[in-house]
């Protein structure tokens, strides 16, 4: 089987204009098939707040009423991903940028929740593999914004980390696919102050263990929740890593890999 | 030679919901291969209003800094770009959204002028036929917003209409390329008041005569400029028309109708 590299980059990365630069020019130099993944960042939250458009938090995830989700297509689909496209073009690598509605790449629903309405939320439904194979077997190099389609002409925002997780999956059957979430750290720390701290794999078990202990809390149990989904269904390899540190993946052990 | 229908809607078209989801849904039903090229709307304008940015005209047209970079970028590529896009899969058109960066599609350079900086505005330097074709032959319909890319990581805010006029003008090397101009008007009027006195053919000499008379100025002189030099490159027919008329293109007489 093929490898290919799936990738995505948090807030965090996406903020920082100096990492983000320089995690561009690293995953551009990847020679194997490669897809990247964005999230949001801080811009579509300073935008609803320029804009005077409240923001509500349920639950720790944010309301997407139609104001914030014309934001969102703004922010993601619009800036985010087409400067991300064209600095990737500029070294030399072919992107494309692509919303769930692009190609019909990836189609969904409005989530379900017994009690609360979430607003525009996607679930996803179907990843659009064939669409996606062909634009790697073109040398074209997939960088998905974090908002899909209903197929009924509405667009969901969706969290990126999901997609990135369900979309490793569904290749997994065609490539050998390693999936790597970049962020702020090194990886999953024992000590959250302390960035040297990255504990080097994780087990199923072991996961049970540090989130009882309250070792993992909080934002990174949805996070590794997700990534563990990869693991076990058919993802060669999930990894939890700086974006700084993307240039040494090929060679060196880094970050936190997580394993059944 | 196949035909091929390129169609350009202006921003009257892009504000008004219910005329643009009626042409979406009669674009949607064309069946030869088609390309559609939207502009951008008075959104961008009304929300750097908002976000109180300046807007600089010169010469009637507009400065691009940075900030309004950022908006038309938003705007365009993503909050226009995603919606057609996500109308037009639900009307079961297989669309893409493409800003130039995407897949590389339409290169440029910052315009040059001897005595303005207009900023971050574009001129084409390089359409990428070859990446149009494929996705026409897989099926899938470009749907092209005015941002493109300058190859070394900006993106450059361009005109629509010169983008549709530059694709037509190109695959009409492929392609038996029809390209239309649909906006608010059932044509060229003979009397901007009256919506009925749309001149159904211009040849060139006529279009000379029509500008010395004044009976056509302002913003439709740089419009038919750019689509008389599609007839004079090699494009089959050129349009002008409104944009409920769409759907009698193949069956009816509508509009006007450039000629050499």
């Amino acid at each position: 089987m093929q490898s290919l590299q799936i990738i995505k980059i948090g807030g965090n990365v996406v903020d920082d204009a100096v990492l983000l630069d320089q995690f561009l020019y690293d995953f551009a130099q990847i020679k194997t098939p490669k897809i990247l993944i964005h999230g949001g960042g801080k811009i579509a939250t300073e935008l609803a707040q320029k804009l005077n458009i409240a923001q509500t938090m349920i639950e720790g995830r944010r309301v997407t009423d139609s104001e914030t989700l014309k934001i969102a297509t703004m922010v993601y689909a619009g800036l985010v991903n087409k400067n991300i496209v064209a600095k990737l073009q500029s070294k030399q690598c072919n992107a494309i940028g692509l919303s769930g509605a692009d190609a019909n790449v990836i189609s969904g629903k409005k989530r379900n929740h017994p009690t609360i309405d979430f607003g525009f939320v996607g679930e996803i439904v179907t990843i659009n593999t064939k669409q996606i194979i062909r634009f790697i077997q073109q040398g074209i190099t997939p960088v998905f914004c974090p908002i899909i389609h209903d197929s009924e002409g509405t667009l969901l925002n969706t969290n990126a980390d999901t997609i990135a997780t369900q979309i490793a999956i569904d290749l997994s059957k065609t490539y050998q696919v390693d999936l790597s979430f970049c962020f702020e750290k090194k990886g999953v720390l024992q000590n959250p102050d302390d960035d040297e701290s990255y504990i080097p794999v994780i087990n199923r078990p072991e996961y049970e263990q540090l989130k009882t202990s309250k070792i993992i809390s909080n934002g990174m149990i949805p996070k590794l929740d997700n990534a563990f989904e990869a693991i076990n269904n058919g993802v060669n390899k999930v990894l939890l890593y700086h974006a700084n540190q993307l240039a040494t993946l090929e060679t060196n052990l880094i970050g936190t890999q997580l394993q059944q």
